[in-house]
């Protein structure tokens, strides 16, 4: 049982446009607080195209208003199983990459070592590594990376971390094992016709759009479930996986995508792996005057922390009977 | 055959951005006027959530201009077979819930006794309780009811009358008969688990947009078919059903719904059935600067009064044959 | 000195767009917090026009992020002599006027009650009246009234507590003292010509924005002064006493008002009145989609926060000085 | 006194957001309707620059809603002195210029020989031509013309009429006295350094933004009184006369131009001159999503229409006057 | 081998917001240049509905600043078979429709006497008629239509050349074969009944979106190929054939569309196909402040692109082989 | 004379809506282009705040098709005297602060080393440094710094190069005279009470906002000139030296600034003075869905170049004479 100052403002008591903005109306509190889950925000662009994904969490927090205490196909809200807060956003320098990129991972790392698992919302796809990184997994994870792009260049303009290099920093630092990785969505045009090698050399699996769609989201679903198996597993959402017209707030929109319908059946689909984290990003605010990309993102983001918050009480439970046992 | 006079203004003769806005060009009438059908306005929020859908029906009427006098899939215009007029506005009291739901009820009621029935355009969803009261049907009439949301609270802070509990109203005052009701599209987060247990309780068919999308459209029609049967049947569009894609211009859209597309082929399905009246709520005009919400519900708006003719025109012709015979 | 948990968030080192949105990023407390100043929102619109005022304090909030801690014309900030912080939004119902009314006033009283005073941001220009009856002030106090409309009518469709009539009940209720409030701004075009009678015939002044213009900004600080006089005294800012182009986001915008500059030059010349509290009224973010609108309602509020800090700080070193004498 | 039923919906008792948009919510007539003052609407755009002026009249509607019976400088509303209505647009052919005009001075034309004056709202500045020629005065008369642009060139790739030429055709044509003509306002940047010489040539009065700021709102009103005289005269105004932050919803907006103020106080100065009628031009709502250039459109033309009420009146009471007499 | 200098701004290299806009960042040149394919903007709206595909071009230059080298489905990039470059736009009078049109079509056979295709934007689709006229093909082609409308009006306004009428005139001046050109997607409500008749009577296949889902992707994509065969085609794109979900900035909007996706697909189906040239029209910018249609015309114009080049390298093959032989 | 090749585009011959986006029409050309005056955009942000200034170049040429080729007070047209064109961007690494600094420096310094000046377009106000570094003025010149802030930081987050360091960098590296430098408009809230400090101890001059409405345009004017005197000069605008009403598309918009005509007059005023070169800076375009922002920036650069052109003719013809009477 969750304590009682913990759970969501209650939209049926207190009006939804009511009080300041935290992801989903929960408490904001200090990061060192002591609850099961951390949303939290990590502002921060890479920016090697349009702007303004920085600006993400704190719109996403806005929209998340909109978003209910119960998932749409029922079964036990996150905040009854777990305690769940806002503890803010991470630290960064926007002018410092390199800096920034070792804030987030400590920030994260403050929270990992408390026994804290995080839901966080980006900041552009490179806060991914450093989120990752600050778990601090003790072993590679499996990761289901939902997005138009393959984000596995080596570089850009002769810099590691940024939002096109994060999966293949990931597989290089030993966070997530390639074998226990797919990409879902994968299409738009591309820069090289090689772009995707990376993927295939290190086995990693990459279920293009157009795979997608001739698997149909039952067998995509089958085989993400294959891909990662029963290993703990992080699950990250590139925005623009979703087709441009879910998405105009972002860096790099690409039409003929996932519709939100389609990501959301999909994450459902992922409910019982051992989803231990995840994350929504390149939602960017300035880019999108009706808030659809927003509201898109918050809606994912609640979509992980259903995910993600089940196995956070199982282990908790476990925890307590071996607590028990132990008296 | 229509009066000449009471035709929409030709845009293949005045082009469609010129003169006033009025629901599909149609003369703006007074309510005392002598039409079949009476196209409504009814601007009025219970407001518990995101502001605007009193602005509705002014921005319909200006989105309308680009729809024409044939629906796609052919048939007769609605203003061939019938009279149709835009007769304003109901009178409503912005500040006073109380007394605009008597003055709503009151205006529908001045013209359902003169023989008109009505295709509105809210206002938020709370309206769809006092223009059917209005219409005062001699019996419990079947409804379909689009939505994203089971509208069927009890209250909201005590209130009795809003946006999330015309449903129940509806079935309360017998209104609507509840074994001949069925909503379509529900979906969404969810304030409560047990949300779904009136529909159950009372008999009501709930298809979730999960079972809408199982059955496929064309079961989906013939089970709205099956529920309502051969009765007198009311229809209410709740902009929110659509994927909020389609509706960023609504006070609570949410993602993973219909596409306009399936409401137009679901909608066209229910042809034949005895529609009396329909309406098309929640569209919050300063919500979405591109006016797509607008556009799809006065699109919406134009597949209800196909629908609603042929049995107007059906009944005249009836009565016409009648009047003939007691020569 | 102030308590160092109760700065606001130092720009300088966590980025402007970073964390949750707070009045000026001053720490978040519960309402019961021990702080000199409370700036809170009263999230409620009576309604009769445009819509979505209820939304102002959120995106105040979130634009108030552009907002640094010292004035433009130096001196000393007003978190430095003073406690200030975000006591979040007051209570309401958004479908029941006038229980949200006695919520508001119980809101502001229990602070009131506790020696705090607040600054607040609407809402629509209705919410002053529960405020100022929520402080409850011993005698009538001063008014100074920034608008572009008289706010005097006798009720809206019979209804007593709207966004029109709220300076009225204020004087009838002997809350405000009509020989010591002046109105100004006043311009638009007019429903009535004898709609400033209730103003002459009570006593109370009233700068047109014709007046304001010939007398020039110092005379008018001068004769703002000399109405008000030394008494306590609120002020009371509707966004419409600007002109249309520095405020769309409002429910009534009037073009050939104040700039902001006016605006700020005025508010600045009335420094060592003894401003009690104040409010800043009507932004309503949907129908602004530049966020111009509450940009501008940030910044009048912290004009307010500099006017009323310095009256507190005094009354606090006096008490302290008086405590200290006592012993 | 008017007839009751020609006068504005009462917003103290429908809304304003209630009802199709017209006018300054006047009825809606055929253009064959018995009254003093027809508004008008020009929906033409002689587009050799940004689109939209077409959309001018709709939302110039649209946005009239917020404005009221009497203007702020007091004195008697245009209502109550003369029967004014909204007589719908002038039939336009989209495609095909030359027509457009003759069917504009034919429009006007109509209502001219039947007594009425216009007020109207274009379309670009190329309609002011056609329905000044529609007006037919007996000969020439004066024009104060608001603007940044001369709008004297001869030709537009060898077309002569459009929004560029229109001033030059009406002297050609001896639709006005050039020695009576005033422009006000002009500036920005411009194609060719002898661009003000046909002013110069003809005797026209061209103050320069830079001479209007130099003389001050004063002088300028003298200096326009004293050009035009006791003639009969007609006002123009092309909305980008006013500051581009004032009409970013227009073709050509100039920054650093009148404000709105300096408008309204300018057009009040003429109060008691014989403006015959008036006209707003310029007004393209697809370019400004905030509606601040249609809000201002509105207001614009009820300033205008301020202008033309009195002296319509006192010739209806003189012709009375002459009736009684003869009788 | 493509000229070197001939090549898109290398993305990787010099960021996509960096240098001015030009189609897919090639170079811009002078109408005489040397390339293969000349992408080209004809900016001019024959504007009988709402305003502003003049400014297509402008938007799709900047919006395909986000397209990169290949398709998504793999193979050749166009850039590296043929030379391409912006030869800018199409010299157009905007206030003259005959004219205009005979300087597109000048302006499109200057380039195709010199051995170039075009890949064009509009402007509305009344463009496709002079470009497809200033191809100057030998022998009527093949024409695959996607738009909502039938686009065969004999005229409007008794003016031939539109945006209505464009097909009737290609097949009456024998610039396509009716028996080859097949339109897709068509849908929307109606002027009249009989507006397919004229794709009946001449032999024209017409695929309305009811059929097109009835067959599916695959089947539709058949019977394109089939009604072409082998022989020349021009595929010409109306945005409107998009759901309204995906244009919002076009003049006519239709609800219940094809997607984006179901676009991309069909397109790529018709690799192979003896595609000489084509165009997208109808994105009109100022309707759509998010600048997802832009988007949407800059992906569907290199889809385009992607049709084009192989056939033009294959005839530049065989002429220098021939050239070869013939040494 | 100018060579014909290198005039702006006419665009009393081809639409202003046609072609490519360059500054002022002007041909783009070559970094390595022989030209007198080189525009060049400088699309860097360094990014403490608020996103997107690196759009600023791409959206000012397109809002610079408004401008058109004499400056509205007369005189000659800078295209008349110099040749002017588009040169493109400087290069610049979006993610890598340091060697962006450098590759801005030596791309100004390959156009300075060649005899060529600069007017530029940012980028946020940062790249003012290196830009100013590039031109290598062989002793420290004179600046005008118009902006709303001092900038005059010594470093952010411990970075020397940013937005708000860009003045005290100039004064250290010698590239400026801070006795001849004065900062124009300065006002808004402020960080720190003594941030005007840096200005006081190195001798250069302030006009606050308060100030410079004190003076009066005609004496900032004046005292300008006395302090900037007769050598080399620098100007610099920021674009939130204006009212936050001209300029909501920035990153730090501030109410209560200068207006576009203050602007417009106070650099007019300038003409005469040796103004070797300027920038605009910080426009940003995602955050104004109006583009009025970027127009604004547009008009401000045509006044920098009307202001830099005269000197540059002058010295080219003074080099002229030098090099007739050698021979």
């Amino acid at each position: 049982m969750s304590d009682p100052a913990l759970v969501p403002i209650d939209s049926m008591m207190i009006p939804r446009f009511s009080q300041p903005a935290t992801f989903f109306r929960t408490p904001w509190l200090e990061p060192t607080a002591d609850v099961d889950i951390a949303l939290i925000g990590v502002p921060f662009d890479f920016q090697s195209n349009r702007a303004g994904a920085r600006h993400g969490p704190a719109q996403i927090r806005e929209m998340s208003r909109l978003v209910r205490r119960f998932n749409a196909n029922g079964g036990e809200s996150p905040f009854d199983i777990c305690t769940v807060a806002d503890l803010g956003d991470a630290p960064v320098i926007p002018i410092d990459i390199t800096r920034s990129v070792q804030l987030i991972i400590q920030f994260v790392r403050s929270l990992s070592e408390r026994g804290l698992t995080t839901v966080s919302a980006g900041g552009d796809h490179g806060v991914t590594y450093p989120v990752l990184k600050g778990l601090a997994p003790k072993e590679p994870v499996g990761m289901v990376h939902f997005d138009a792009h393959v984000d596995t260049y080596h570089d850009a303009w002769g810099d590691l971390y940024n939002h096109g290099t994060l999966l293949r920093r990931c597989v290089e630092e030993g966070l997530i094992d390639p074998r226990r990785t797919v990409s879902v969505g994968i299409r738009g045009s591309r820069f090289t016709l090689d772009d995707r090698d990376y993927h295939r050399d290190n086995g990693m699996r990459l279920i293009s759009f157009d795979e997608f769609e001739e698997l149909g989201r039952a067998k995509v679903i089958e085989e993400i479930r294959r891909v990662v198996g029963d290993g703990p597993t992080y699950v990250t959402f590139d925005i623009d996986a979703l087709d441009a017209g879910y998405c105009m707030g972002t860096g790099s929109p690409e039409p003929g995508g996932m519709t939100m319908r389609d990501a959301q059946v999909v994450l459902r689909g992922l409910a019982g792996l051992d989803i231990i984290a995840g994350d929504v990003c390149e939602v960017s605010p300035p880019l999108d005057p009706t808030n659809h990309t927003a509201l898109n993102g918050a809606n994912i983001m609640f979509e992980l922390l259903c995910l993600v918050a089940p196995g956070v009480a199982k282990r908790k439970m476990a925890q307590g009977a071996m607590a028990d046992a132990a008296k």
